[in-house]
C-alpha cells in the first residue's frame, strides 16, 4: 500500500465533497487500487497554506477544525512541508487570466507533484503550456471536472477515442442558463424565472457569467482546445447571451414542441476551429432535444464514429468532486507513478 | 515502429470494414502509435484458414482475391503460420453456446495474441474465463465491438469510471426494433413496418433475434456481466418482444407525446442483478427520450455521478470496425504489450 500525500488548494462546497468522498472511498482505495490517501495541505485565501506531513483529520477539517496545520508563507513552502505528491487545485475561477490557479499548477509541478484541477481559467489559459511541463517533469496535468461537472469527457476521448478526429461538437454546456428557460417555459418572465434561479442557489447575484454565455464560451473553448487543438482565444468565440430573449419567444417555442436553450458549437473548418455559443431553438428530432433539463449534453461528430452523445443530469459539487478523483486514480493506475 | 501481424477470422461487412480502416489509417497508427499493421491471416466458413506470413495485400482482400494466401488445416496451425500477434473474432453469432467464437478466442490468447471480438456470444458465454486466461497469459481479451456497434461503452467504464459503481442501467440497445416502431408511429402496420426494414437490410429475413427480444437481451446480459459484475445466465433474463405491440398502441402512444421502445433494463437489487427486456413506453421527460431514431441510448445511474446517458445515432459495419480497432489501440498503448 502506497501512500499518498494530497494538497488541496480551495475547500469550498468541491473541496469538502472531496474530503467526503476521500473517506468514503478509503477502504476501496486500499484494496483496489493500494493506495492510502493523505490530506497533508489545505489552503484558501481565508484560511492561508496550512501543511501537516503526518496527515490532516478528514473529518475535523470536514467539521471546519484546520487546527493541526502549520502556517507556511507561500505555496512552494506549503507543497514542500506537506510533502505533496498531488496538487487539486480547487480554487475559484479567473476566467480572464486563469491566474493565480495557474502558477500554483505551475509551482505543483515543479515541486513534482501531479496536478489536477476543477478550474476552467487555468485550462483555457495555461492548457499547452502546463501540460508540456507536466511532460517535462514525468507528471500530469488534469481537468475533467472542468466541463459537465465530472462526467467523462476529456477522458473519454483521451481514454477510449484513439485515431478519432473530432469534426464538431455542439452542446449545452451551462445549466443555469436551462434552468432560465425552463421557468420561462413555465410560464415566468425572464427577470422572475432569473430571480428563481438565483434564490436556488444555482444563478449567482452577479449572473453575467451564465447570462451572458460566458461560462459555456469558456467551455467550449477548453473542448476545442483539448480535443480539437483549436488555437482560438476567448475572443474569437462568438457570443450572445440570453438577456434579449423574451419569454413569448421562449413560450412560442415551447407550444411548438421546441425549446430554446443555450448551444456552444466548435467545429473544424476550412482547417482551422470556429466557436460559438448563443441561444438556439432545439426541436424534437435534434440530437440534443434529449437534453436533461437540468444538466448537459454534447453532440460530438467524428471521423470515425459518426456521432457520439453524452449528457448527464445531475451534477453538482460531489460529481465535481468524482471528476478530481477520476483523474487522480487515471494517474494512479498509469503505470508511470511509480517512477 | 513495431509490426503487429493481425488475423481477421470473418470477412463479412465488418471484417471489410475493419481492413479499409486500417488502410485508411496506417499513416497515423505509423506516426502516432509507432506500429505498423500487416494483415497476415484472414479465415472465414468459406475461404478456410489462409495465412500469409508476409502479409496480405488489404487491396487485394477487398477485391475478394485471397490466393496469395497458405491453406491451413486448423486454426492453431493459422496462428502459428500467421505469427498472429492480435485476433480478430468477427464471425457471426452463436447466441446460445458462443462457439466456436469461444474455443477460437482461446486458441489464439493459449498461441500467445490479443484476442478482441465483435461477437457478443464469446461475451455472454465466455467472459470470465476467457478474460482470467488472458490474464494468465499476459495478454488482454477486449469486445467493445459487440454493444452500440463501437460506440465506447465498456472502454467508458473500464478507463474513465474508476471506483464507480454501476447502481442501474436502462437502454435502447436493439436499432432494428426501433426502426420497425418509427414506421409504425408513420402508419404503418407491424408486419409492413418489418417489412420495411427487411427490404432496408436492416432486419434479417428470421427477425426473431430482433422482435423477440434476444438480440436486446444478449447485449444486456453482457453490460450486467461486465459493468456489474453480474452472475446471470440469458435465461434469467424475463424477456418480452414486440410482436404483440398493435399499430393503434404505437399511434396513440405518439399522440401522447410518448413512443414506444424495446427497453433493456439491469439493476442491482438485494446483492444481486436482475435484468430484464421488454416494450415501454418513453415520455418525453424520460432520460431515453433522446435516444436518435435508429441508434442506441443507455442511461447508466451511479453512485458517483448520478446519471450518465450514452447515445449513438448511426452505427454500421464502419463504427463496429472502429470499436474493434480502438480496443487494437488500447492494447498497442498500453505498456504491457512490448513485454
Amino acid at each position: 500500500v502506497r501512500a499518498i500525500n494530497l494538497c488541496l488548494l480551495g475547500f469550498g462546497n468541491v473541496g469538502r465533497a472531496f474530503a467526503r468522498l476521500l473517506l468514503d472511498k478509503s477502504a476501496e482505495l486500499r484494496e483496489r487500487y493500494a493506495i492510502e490517501t493523505r490530506i497533508t495541505g489545505v489552503a484558501s485565501r481565508r484560511l492561508g497554506w496550512l501543511a501537516r506531513e503526518a496527515g490532516f483529520d478528514p473529518d475535523k477539517l470536514l467539521d471546519g477544525d484546520f487546527s493541526a496545520g502549520t502556517k507556511c508563507g507561500f505555496i512552494r513552502e506549503w507543497l514542500s512541508r506537506a510533502r505533496a505528491n498531488a496538487l487539486l487545485e480547487i480554487s475559484s475561477l479567473n476566467a480572464q487570466t486563469g491566474e493565480p490557479a495557474i502558477s500554483h499548477i505551475r509551482a505543483a509541478l515543479e515541486h513534482g507533484a501531479y496536478a489536477i484541477t476543477a478550474n476552467k481559467g487555468a485550462v483555457v489559459h495555461g492548457y499547452r503550456a502546463l501540460t508540456e511541463l507536466a511532460r517535462a517533469k514525468g507528471k500530469r496535468f488534469l481537468f475533467e471536472a472542468c466541463v459537465m461537472g465530472g462526467t467523462p469527457v476529456f477522458s473519454l476521448f483521451r481514454e477510449t477515442l484513439p485515431a478519432a478526429n473530432l469534426l464538431r461538437l455542439r452542446g449545452v454546456l451551462n445549466s443555469t442558463t436551462s434552468r432560465i428557460f425552463a421557468e420561462m417555459e413555465a410560464g415566468a418572465s425572464f427577470d422572475a424565472a432569473l430571480k428563481i434561479a438565483q434564490d436556488a442557489g444555482i444563478a449567482e447575484t452577479d449572473p453575467s457569467a451564465d447570462i451572458d454565455g460566458w461560462d459555456a464560451a469558456v467551455k467550449v473553448h477548453a473542448l476545442a482546445t483539448v480535443l480539437m487543438d483549436a488555437q482560438i482565444k476567448i475572443d474569437d468565440i462568438a457570443r450572445e447571451g440570453i438577456r434579449g430573449i423574451s419569454a413569448e419567444r421562449v413560450r412560442a417555442a415551447a407550444a411548438a414542441g421546441k425549446r430554446i436553450r443555450l448551444v456552444a458549437r466548435a467545429e473544424r473548418r476550412d482547417g482551422r476551429v470556429v466557436a460559438s455559443v448563443g441561444p438556439e431553438e432545439i426541436s424534437p428530432g435534434d440530437p440534443l432535444a434529449g437534453g436533461p433539463p437540468a444538466g448537459s449534453i454534447i453532440h460530438f461528430e467524428l471521423n470515425t464514429l459518426h456521432d457520439l452523445i453524452i449528457a448527464s443530469g445531475r451534477q453538482g459539487p460531489d460529481t465535481t468532486a468524482y471528476g478530481l478523483l477520476a483523474d487522480f486514480l487515471s494517474i494512479v493506475h498509469a503505470p508511470s507513478l511509480s517512477s
